[in-house]
């Protein structure tokens, strides 16, 4: 089992099936050692959005609730991650950047907490080549509803 | 005639002329075998912005103008495209990432239907080289109150 | 000095210290010739953000104050990329993209303006390096209720 998966194993996550496409675009793309991943919304392992997990921060969702929806962002770009390279995350040199958005009322500016969330787990799973470029910001709304929805680019070998 | 142009020419669209640089930015930046287009709003193909496609989904604007929005996005994206690569849409290799930004009420969660505007236009005119990663969100307020805007990375030959 | 030196003090500006990441992410990542810069904030040359610099477009922060926000961010990235280049801005061959967010009512619609002073920033301290690609958008709010960030994408020697 390599580090990665160790590690996966040691937080007792399994990573979810991860979301087919539902249109006219696909989960990840790769162009030369860039691997970009598009924008994962918080779906849970069991690959549905949780009311819990819906709404805004700053009015009916709270910090805890956000911080996990940011977890759940992380954990399914990297179920994207795997499938987009034949199912060896080893393959990862470095997390380049998430860009994190945060569904939030106008007056809600505590999001990087709420950010961090991803970008822990993505240090955790990771390690130091999980250490990312980040961008976060408040938007008035996501795709269903969602808290959070975080897109990525990785390096890969 | 490319079997691109024939697309677009079988869809009724004449590439508009692409919008000048208003400032000290480029509609587009050459990196590597990367081209990465600047936000793109939903000027008409007459070189406008339409009242039409003005205003915020689900408020002034309704899903259907919304969506037309979005695909004039994407045309002034190709546009663009077609400006740096000297006229030859051919060298594209692939469409890496569309990232939409939705002019929208904090109530608007039908984000995804409404940026299917442009990613469908891309597989229209560019096939399967169409296909892209895409982040797609609802932001508080648009460029000259614009419906929809479009940023783009394209690889290239 | 170099060029690039010699513009940043034709411009009496002195690089602050740039601000220390504060959590699992870092504020650069450099990946074959390209630079990521993390989101960067409207804190000012002394490393703190001042109250003229916090709140929103359109309601608390009028438009000079924003202009004067966003070149702060400019400076910011440039910091922050001074860091990563071991000091030597010399080794950056273009700013590939600038993506700004405005913190803003959902009625100021004149973000490009506001971003403009990022934009020209970078060309008057890079010169014809400095013009990129560019997406700007309205959010709903930033971190700490800055009126302005700015990420970026530079390609490097």
């Amino acid at each position: 089992m390599s580090e990665i998966e160790a590690n996966l194993a040691a937080l007792g996550i399994t990573l979810p099936a991860p979301a087919a496409p539902v249109a006219n675009y696909v989960p990840y793309v790769i162009t030369g050692n860039l691997l970009v991943i598009s924008g994962q919304i918080c779906f849970g392992l069991d690959g549905k959005l949780s009311d819990a997990h819906k709404g805004k921060l700053g009015a009916e969702i709270f910090n805890e609730a956000g911080l996990e929806a940011a977890r759940l962002c992380a954990i399914n770009v990297l179920a994207q991650a795997k499938a987009a390279l034949g199912g060896d995350l080893g393959r990862i040199k470095r997390c380049v950047r998430l860009g994190g958005f945060i569904n939030s009322t106008p007056h809600f500016a505590a999001l990087p907490a709420i950010m961090n969330g991803a970008s822990d787990l993505m240090v955790q799973v990771l390690g130091e080549r999980g250490r990312h470029a980040r961008s976060t910001v408040g938007v008035a709304e996501l795709p269903a509803d969602a808290a959070v929805e975080v897109e990525a680019m990785f390096e890969i070998a």
